[in-house]
């Protein structure tokens, strides 16, 4: 089945195209300083009509079997992939207060694809979905819990198909009460603690802004911090956001554009307080992921940079507390290469599956 | 040594007269509804003459022997408590831009002291001093390390006297290399790490808002959330200010007003959420602290509220992961009763002893 994925960024538009059966796509390409504003809907559609152009040529005049379009949030709504229908488009409308810089953009390429490949199945990925049944000991913050479940105001994880597939792939042939420590190493990275095929516990909250510093992003900080950026400088919630979310991390710490790859294959002395920053702060989310789960059988490490994470991985097993405990019960460290597109690839090739089953048992039936 | 403690909490001003020697006050009180304000000094010297009298009726016509007035905050000038001289106060007078909350009700209660007993004198304690040497790599958030060491933005801990006792408490007769998880059950707890005397690790931030949820504090929330109230309800600064530190945490999850003893003490159903996300919060950060130090000797409960501290001890050692710690090597778990006013005028008897020998000292040489 071949599968073109669609995915908006902060500011850029991403496309892949892949076989489901391959791990490699047949070709990719990304739009920088993209950001979707309901006026590009025109220049949205020429851009592509283009890519279903390459991917008409690349398949003997054939275009895509089907759609992956990835939203990061999908909220309680989506704990699973969705096909583009009526009934999911307006549930994902309903998010756009949620996630105003993401809902929209996804839902306009929902829209230029219905137009321009109407007999094509779209389907809906989301980065929270394997969140969704976090406990609520883990969702909920200090905070009066009415009025935070009136505004969604709850912790998730952003990496889903990284964990869900990082925790699968170690769960293979064992009992599923496995616990694992799954490190996705992307922009921002995220810890999640998986018992089983079940997340317990995760360093992200409402956006992925809180948990570990990533390449722009602070990571955890005192919430008095933007109050006093606030009350000092006069500054207003725009200006603090993109501080925070564009200034910070490896780019504040550093004082220049790094990837995490970059900081820990740098021999430069300049970018030690970043790595040792980072790799503090991973060590304490661990120490957290284990307390979650009492106890661990493997750590899992996945995403983008996973030349930072083979570093990482040395540097953590051989601290005091994880050297300790792998003398005393052993634990597998385990490195998940499976890129982002892959893995979207492979659900939405399952879902369209499963709809076709469901639509022909009904036939059937 | 009879030493008057006063104290300016956020909405009080708290007094306790102690001989140095016992255990207990002679008497103490506190004035609610307490905020200083500059135009206050007439009825401030006024409120301190009417302790002052107490203090006189109950040693015999003399006065104190020195005053104690204790500040939360006192940032890096602070390792140690300081005798109130011109340096000391110049030295807390540019603290003010830091703690503007704090540090003015402090200064003119020295101020009002030095009037009314010239010759008594005046020791400043700080909440903050015993974590002024925490290892870089916790103090740094995932910011620009030079404009956040211009502001002063960096993790401190505020429950300095308590986790300090209790470390020393336990380190007595023993090696100086024992790890001591510290949680300090106050109206904002905190926990720190601590190997041998020194701190490696405390949940606070640059306030106690960061960290565990308090009575009405949220603790940690995801840095997006003040944003995002800003952004949608036009909130400014101290309206979320307002939310976070004092209609959040316990008040915020339970609805009423509660303290922790209350909470963990009561059987009613509506308080479970607020017992189950705390406790769970605490065993996140146990982990944390477990994994900064590398091991486990003892657990130290200490601060006010003692009765949540002995349930959460019970639940903490039975959860899996302390639970098959306990049996791979045992560890204390212990409760430190004294109170904070205690620990204060200890700090302050000895402070003027080492002053009085230090001039001593000079004199003889």
């Amino acid at each position: 089945m071949k599968i073109l994925i669609l995915k908006t960024g902060s500011y850029s538009l991403e496309y892949c195209y892949y076989a489901s059966e391959k791990e490699t796509s047949l070709f990719e390409g990304r739009l920088d300083n993209y950001r979707y504003s309901a006026s590009d809907k025109i220049a949205l559609q020429e851009v592509l009509w283009d890519i279903l152009k390459l991917c008409i040529d690349q398949s003997n005049g054939k275009g895509p079997d089907a759609v992956a379009i990835y939203s990061k949030f999908g909220g309680e709504a989506f704990p699973q992939p969705a096909i583009a229908d009526k009934d999911s488009l307006l549930k994902m409308k309903s998010l756009i207060p949620r996630a105003p810089m993401q809902i929209p953009g996804a839902l306009a390429l929902v829209e230029c694809c219905q137009r321009l490949m109407a007999e094509t199945p779209i389907v809906l990925v989301f980065g929270t979905s394997f969140f969704v049944p976090l406990p609520r000991r883990e969702t909920m913050y200090g905070l009066d819990p009415k009025s935070s479940d009136a505004q969604g105001i709850r912790r998730y994880g952003f990496h889903s198909l990284f964990h869900e597939a990082a925790a699968q792939s170690f769960n293979k042939d064992k009992e599923t009460s496995q616990k694992i420590i799954s490190i996705c190493m992307g922009a921002q990275p995220e810890i999640a603690a998986i018992m089983g095929r079940s997340p317990v516990m995760v360093t992200s909250g409402i956006t992925p802004l809180e948990g570990l510093p990533g390449h722009t992003t602070c990571g955890e900080i005192d919430p008095s911090i933007s109050l006093i950026l606030a009350k000092k400088f006069g500054w207003g919630p725009e200006k603090i956001d993109e501080l925070l979310t564009r200034e910070s991390g490896l780019f504040g710490l550093c004082g220049e554009r790094m990837t995490f790859d970059e900081v820990f294959l740098s021999n430069d002395e300049k970018h030690r307080a970043a790595r040792e920053i980072f790799q503090y702060r991973l060590m304490l989310s661990c120490g957290s992921a284990l307390a979650a789960m009492g106890g661990l059988d493997a750590i899992v490490f996945s995403g983008r940079y996973l030349a930072a994470g083979k570093f990482l991985a040395d540097w953590l097993i051989a601290q005091p507390f994880f050297h300790s405990l792998k003398k005393e019960r052993p634990y597998e460290v385990l490195f998940f290469t499976k890129s982002l597109e892959n893995l979207i690839a492979q659900k939405a090739a399952v879902t369209v599956l499963q709809q076709n089953n469901a639509e022909y048992n009904k036939e059937v039936s």
